[in-house]
């Protein structure tokens, strides 16, 4: 962990209740240890005065340095700002340049700025103010001789715009951060364990390597610490030798995302057939802007009849072998190949569960099928987990799928 | 909150470095304010003996009972039972019991039981073990006059297993737990500051009634909570009529699901035609176990060609109009009806962003069209937020749009 510490503390009852999940702990430790700062506990508070004291209160007293986030808001219930002032004893003032901020904010949105929204506008004396890029509450700064508290709004996309602008700047310039020195490697296709088996040999030779596994669903990360830059490239270049094509990124990439670009570099195009994940590989793809440059659509054939109608599966395949089999996927894949006139058609069957298992096809049966101008790729698979892990990690496996194909194409 | 306090300890490295996100605190908060346990304070803490044990020692001291997750697995750095063990002054042995179980299964799965995976018998000597059906590590309760501390693994699969059985009966039988009367009401339709406005009436009534606004992607969903089950009863009376058919749920119900339950009890079926949400719509209505029987399909029609060879979606439309028009979202809807034969059919077009837009379609602009037997109804929106809000947004209002036309049709 780096030198630098701070506690996180996270506000509001409603985490507290289980209601809402939190989403802002992960979010800004991730990017404090990027710049080089480590946390050292988070904690969830209450929207309770003398609760919340006491929680600022001793983790001030413990690293010295602290990010609370939430509790900024107008009604009484938020008291971070109240809390903050007495830890620190100043006296809460209404700011003028802040006020006049918020009712031009206030204004443009067309909601009345009444005395409640008013409160906004006040912080405690000497404090610092970093500048909200996404709302109407700044982050705040206290500062005393042993002692930096820094207030963020709760709403997760003010407290990203503030930290990766006036925050991190403010970071930067007011503590001496070494940015640690991590490698994300995102791998599909090896289990944890035999992943831990493969970068053995290159650990034994790099020990101060420190690799943490982050398994998802259907891929696992490899989080790897180097003690220099130098070190770092020399991992990389050792890892990317030993993990061959199952390493798909480096850094924060989505699999989606680098399928997308490899279709895009090759001049390719896909289209898809989907039964049991019905519009979640679709989806995926979608999810990356621009993606209608390689992406052309696909059929969310759920129905034996729309597998013969809108993707001409013949009926005796579908007797024969029944609606979750090779034939049926490869038949898919090419139907969605011909009729969106696509380079590449995905077809998937399968049972995603809880019912539709039969005696000889159990739940997590998945057939995936990748149809592109000379050959055809069918691969089984018998998923583990319940209905939504199956039909994620039929996703996953199918965009892999496909990654190895344009893997061997040259671009 | 109910009388009976705890607090949540939740372990892991990977937590504090934002690497993997938590599931668990929200999820046991949720469950336990149900059977009547208030969570006080949830703090994550390192996979560090010295940092945990006086993390858990400071929990305890301060409410008597704290619940932990992780830290129960066989490696070096999962040390939460050494830390139990010192903090209670008992001995860990072997349990031999366990180290059957643990044998068994790892027999089964075909992995070495190593001297490694023997640690994970080792328990406190005096503690009560909570069995696991989901995996290989028991929950684990150590008490003494005035303490009570319960380890659960943190695998989140697991967890839930044992705190949905062994761990609510034992928390039933050893704390005198009254539930609270919640009531969740889910709403779509109109905003938080819409639904306050409308609701003001009732709680002037009923001024005991405390309610907590939980916003989501589309949705609003509010908590209340009453004095007594008369109260909370005479509450969903009231809220139910003044929030009409904007309340599509109480509890826990998904509107996929919802919407599912009406297509079923109403004898109808559902096709899907999306270009902007790009199979996000048949993913969510795929979502739901036994969807077969009332969703047909869909179509993803990205490109204007799909559009028109898939959909039947007449070209003149397509240039007269422009892809994103209503015009178009009707075709589409009507096409995906014939092509799938259902008796409803969704059409979504839109401009997702961050391109597409032009001078008289803004980024967010999306059309949503139902074609049912013998109307169509088209709705024009321009939602606000990124690609992945807008998506969402859309989906939730092709949704909405069906349960209100479902509504009116008798069942």
């Amino acid at each position: 962990m780096p030198e630098q510490k701070v506690e996180l503390i996270i506000i509001g009852d409603e985490l507290l209740a289980g209601a809402v999940k939190d989403a802002n702990a992960s979010w800004l430790a991730d990017l404090l240890l990027s710049i080089g700062i480590g946390v050292l506990r988070v904690t969830f508070a209450p929207d309770d005065f003398k609760e919340l004291k006491e929680i600022l209160d001793q983790a001030l007293a413990r690293t010295g340095f602290v990010i609370s986030c939430g509790g900024l808001g107008p009604t009484p219930d938020d008291c971070t700002r109240r809390v903050a002032a007495d830890l620190f004893d100043r006296e809460l003032y209404t700011n003028k340049r802040l006020l006049n901020l918020l009712a031009e904010r206030y204004k443009k949105l067309g909601r009345r700025f009444d005395r409640i929204a008013r409160t906004q506008a006040k912080v405690p004396r000497g404090a610092e103010l970093l500048v909200n890029p996404a709302g109407a509450a700044p982050g705040v700064v206290l500062k005393d001789e042993s002692r930096t508290l820094i207030l963020l709004p709760g709403v997760p996309v003010e407290m990203q715009a503030i930290t990766e602008t006036a925050l991190r700047s403010y970071l930067e310039e007011n503590f001496a951060l070494s940015a640690p020195h991590i490698l994300l490697l995102r791998t599909v296709g090896t289990l944890e364990t035999g992943l831990a088996q493969r970068i053995r040999p290159v650990l034994s030779r790099f020990p101060d390597l420190k690799v943490a596994y982050l398994p998802h669903t259907g891929t696992v990360d490899l989080r790897i610490q180097a003690s220099s830059e130098r070190k770092k490239s020399q991992a990389l270049k050792e890892f990317s030798r030993i993990l061959e094509d199952d390493l798909y990124a480096v850094g924060r990439k989505e699999l989606s995302e680098v399928v997308g670009e490899m279709l895009l570099n090759r001049g390719q195009s896909v289209a898809v057939a989907e039964s049991c994940t019905g519009g979640m590989l679709a989806s995926r793809l979608v999810d990356v802007a621009g993606s209608s440059r390689y992406f052309l659509g696909g059929v969310v054939s759920y129905s034996n009849r729309a597998k013969q109608e809108l993707l001409g599966v013949a009926s005796g395949v579908l007797e024969l072998h029944g609606a979750v089999s090779s034939q049926v996927a490869k038949a898919m894949a090419e139907g969605v190949r011909e009729r969106f006139n696509s380079t590449c058609g995905i077809g998937i069957t399968g049972i995603a569960g809880p019912g539709g298992a039969t005696r000889t096809k159990p739940v997590g049966l998945v057939y995936i099928a990748l149809a592109c101008k000379d050959s055809v790729r069918i691969k089984r698979f018998v998923f583990p987990g319940d209905r939504s892990s199956i039909r994620q990690r039929s996703v996953i496996a199918a965009l892999d799928l496909l990654r190895r194909y344009l893997f061997r194409l040259s671009s």
